[in-house]
């Protein structure tokens, strides 16, 4: 018993050691998004590979392989110390197999790759990242032969981001999905009734929309004393801790929604880091879950919540203050404006309903480029392709095709699938929501979004990484990953605004 | 010489490493100075602690150790290599003196107490930050008796700051440089002359202060593809490299001359870490050599240049077209409005002729600080007493008086001094500059920066840290540390504006 104590102690050590890096890491990367000097980049790179290599020596230290030798044979643990032992032993093992040196230099290849991703986006030049690219993909390879795979290679990749989840359970659901939405889409085109958006057209000042973005943060519940918004070319959340959760947008001076949408999703995700609770803390287990229950939590503020008429009804007395133009519009137009389905290019500013097909083409793209069926080469033809063939419509130029979004920059393939399943969770976790809380639209439409936050804490954010998603989900809803609750809140909602 | 060879490999890539390190934490530094989250501090504290900590480790390793013992004797070393080795011996013998838990512990404390002087300084209450303070003190009279010290305890500060400076040295110049002061200010108390400063009164929105304190930081040659501008309490230079070297200002909107100066001063820190040369990194050189001879290319830069009436004859323009208001003021009364001797409260704020005022109190209250005559608890008494004695004005709070310098919350004892000597260092460069450069002011009167600023480089910024102060001034004028060349550019200048 005072050896597991004594070991216990000694694993939350090092954990608290590899929190401290990973947050410094984490610091340096934030500051390199929202604000680096060009010509730093290439030595940040350096410091950033540094200070991996030691996170790596951190995570694949004698001792930490002594102590997973020692809590392997240990049965009788509580369920956080148990997922304490299985979390520092999954990224061993993930870390242990691939050589350090191969890992700093992919480190460093991360951050020179994010810098000219970025310089091919403006330019709209494909060429220039794709080097960069290849370079990616083949390390990633290379990397899939040390970690090992079962079945497809593609689903060590999916494990990273939503354990449990392999490439067989999702064809499955995203067939199902993709069909519904498809059906819909079809009812949508056919449908006599489509929104005006005229309306929206003008020009929003960027500090008119910084104003509003803080606005709604906070009244959701995005505690700015923990946290802070800056301005990125893409939107993301960082965390350093529970109390340092950063949120970033884009301002586009002649679209307010982009960062009024894109500043709730990111609350979303830094509500769920904010409620987190303290003991958690120097466990390793403080943080999301996955990054499928994540997007559950950004997607369902952005969209159940965001595009919500009641949250709009609420929020028009500050928003026609801002911008005045609105007193002539309805709440009742607004809310259909908002959720106009249209089909289009730029992934983080499509609707509801197409945004999935987005997911699902990169999905596609991702499993033939992981397993040698399409080379690096062919992407811009075969995004445009696909693009045409599920949407009806084609990128002009790469920069709004294959080079709008980051993730490949930073080498992350297999995230892409945890937005698609950010959408069925969180339909899944509200239809518990609505058993607990009737009238849960109602409070929104009064501003009293405690509630909802309090809820996601007690059932959701509280338990940080204790469970992985399968059991989360089980958990919460007593049921399994299904898509059934997303399709038919999507039939609801979209029925109701379009007349079907 | 193969054994050489392979040492010196070998010590670069220590520094390297304790380089990395320290550049991580500068950042994680900048950040918590301008834009951290109030409840994350004390985290990042523990993360700034433990980061410290690890430098701790690679400046004090066996390693290291090894090499220092190799290095004692080796004689023939080129000067590079010497500075080098000087530069880690010093820095292991510093630490290696201080128990790494003390270290540590001190960290900590830094963080905290910087937080709790910023909270102080807004409520202007000393006794928020007076347990803090006296912690810094006491602590450092500890490490004091770790690290030992020659006559005065103050001297082994000094020399942290500025090599080869005593108390002996600076009481001396000091005494000087007080008397020649007071002097001119009694000569100028009894001109019947004074700078009229009404027309300084307005109101300037944040918004145009950045733009011309951009303006002016790109015209004399800071490089914003290697730094960025931003805000903070009080302004400071960074750098994590030469090719991100950040300054930061702070905003008065009664105010703008208090932006564009602590501009130009903090643009003069960041020409001198931008010239370093590239050769430098990785060798623990590539940095300003003693903040004496950094505050010489500062306060340069701002008064010497930048309080100059060519300066303001070349930027007239630029300030007309952003503050019209100017049109109807001559040249010659705005620079004589910017050159007004004011006895005054903040140091920051202080004219060219009485700061050095404002130094001497610091200097004498840290060495009887130090040497335990006085103790925290009389501070305010103590500092608003000598305020009346030098300056003849007494502060109305702590906030203007004893708490207006973050300096003492980093525990830098031995850091104000720096600021007078680069007065002196700085005249004594400018008198070498003009021999070689005649007609200096005639090229700043036309925008001419880049002739000084590569005369800097040749001279001074492309040493980096090879040659300690006491030799880079002999070697660039020839002459030992004086105070002579600026009481005579003192008396020149106030000379003609008061018609003396």
């Amino acid at each position: 018993m005072e050896k597991l104590q004594e070991n216990i102690t000694e694993l939350k050590e090092q954990i608290k050691k590899m929190e401290y890096l990973g947050n410094a890491l984490g610091v340096l990367y934030w500051d390199m998004r929202t604000g680096i000097p060009k010509k730093a980049i290439p030595y940040r790179g350096e410091i950033l590979g540094y200070l991996s290599s030691e996170l790596y020596k951190l995570q694949t230290s004698e001792k930490i392989k002594e102590l997973m030798d020692y809590f392997k044979n240990v049965d009788e643990l509580d369920d956080v110390t148990k997922a304490m032992v299985e979390n520092v032993k999954k990224d061993y093992e993930r870390t242990k197999k691939i050589p350090a040196d191969k890992y700093r230099e992919f480190v460093i290849l991360q951050s020179a790759a994010e810098a000219k991703w970025e310089e091919a986006k403006e330019k709209s030049d494909f060429n220039i990242f794709k080097p960069y690219l290849e370079k990616l993909v083949n390390t990633t390879k290379e990397f899939l032969e040390y970690w090992g795979y079962e079945g497809n290679k593609y689903n060590t990749l999916l494990d990273f981001y939503e354990p449990g989840v392999t490439v067989e359970k999702l064809d499955k659901v995203f067939t199902e999905l993709r069909e519904a939405i498809v059906d819909l889409l079809n009812r949508i085109k056919n449908s006599r009734y489509s929104p005006d958006t005229e309306f929206f057209r003008g020009h929003y000042p960027r500090n008119t929309q910084e104003k509003l973005g803080k606005l709604i943060l906070d009244k959701i519940g995005y505690d700015f004393e923990a946290g802070r918004l800056d301005e990125s070319m893409h939107p993301f959340t960082v965390n350093f801790g529970n109390k340092d959760v950063r949120v970033t947008t884009h301002y586009y001076e002649n679209d307010f929604l982009s960062s009024v949408f894109s500043c709730i999703h990111e609350g979303g995700h830094a509500i769920y880091e904010q409620q987190i609770p303290d003991e958690l803390i120097g466990t390793g287990l403080a943080g999301g879950t996955s990054m499928g229950i994540h997007e559950s939590q950004s997607r369902f503020y952005e969209n159940v919540i965001g595009r919500s008429i009641e949250f709009w009804s609420y929020f028009y007395p500050e928003l026609t203050a801002i911008y005045p133009q609105f007193k002539d519009i309805s709440i009742e137009d607004f809310y259909k404006g908002i959720n106009k389905i249209q089909p289009s290019l730029i992934r983080v500013e499509a609707d509801e309903l197409t945004y999935s097909l987005h997911i699902i083409i990169r999905y596609e793209i991702e499993k033939q480029l992981i397993n040698g069926e399409i080379n690096v080469d062919e992407l811009p033809k075969v995004w445009n392709e696909k693009y045409k063939e599920y949407l009806g419509i084609e990128p002009a130029n790469d920069s709004e095709g294959v080079l709008q979004d980051m993730h490949w920059s930073a080498g992350n393939f297999g995230y892409f699938p945890s937005y698609a399943l950010g959408n069925l969770y969180g339909a899944q976790f509200f239809n518990k929501m609505k058993k607990d809380i009737p009238d849960v639209y109602e409070k929104v439409a009064r501003g009293e979004f405690n509630i909802i936050k309090d809820w996601l804490r007690d059932n959701i954010h509280k338990y940080g990484k204790i469970y992985e998603p399968v059991e989360l989900i089980k958990r919460v809803t007593g049921e399994e990953l299904t898509a059934k609750y997303f399709i038919e809140y999507l039939n609801a909602k979209y029925s109701r605004i379009y007349n079907l």
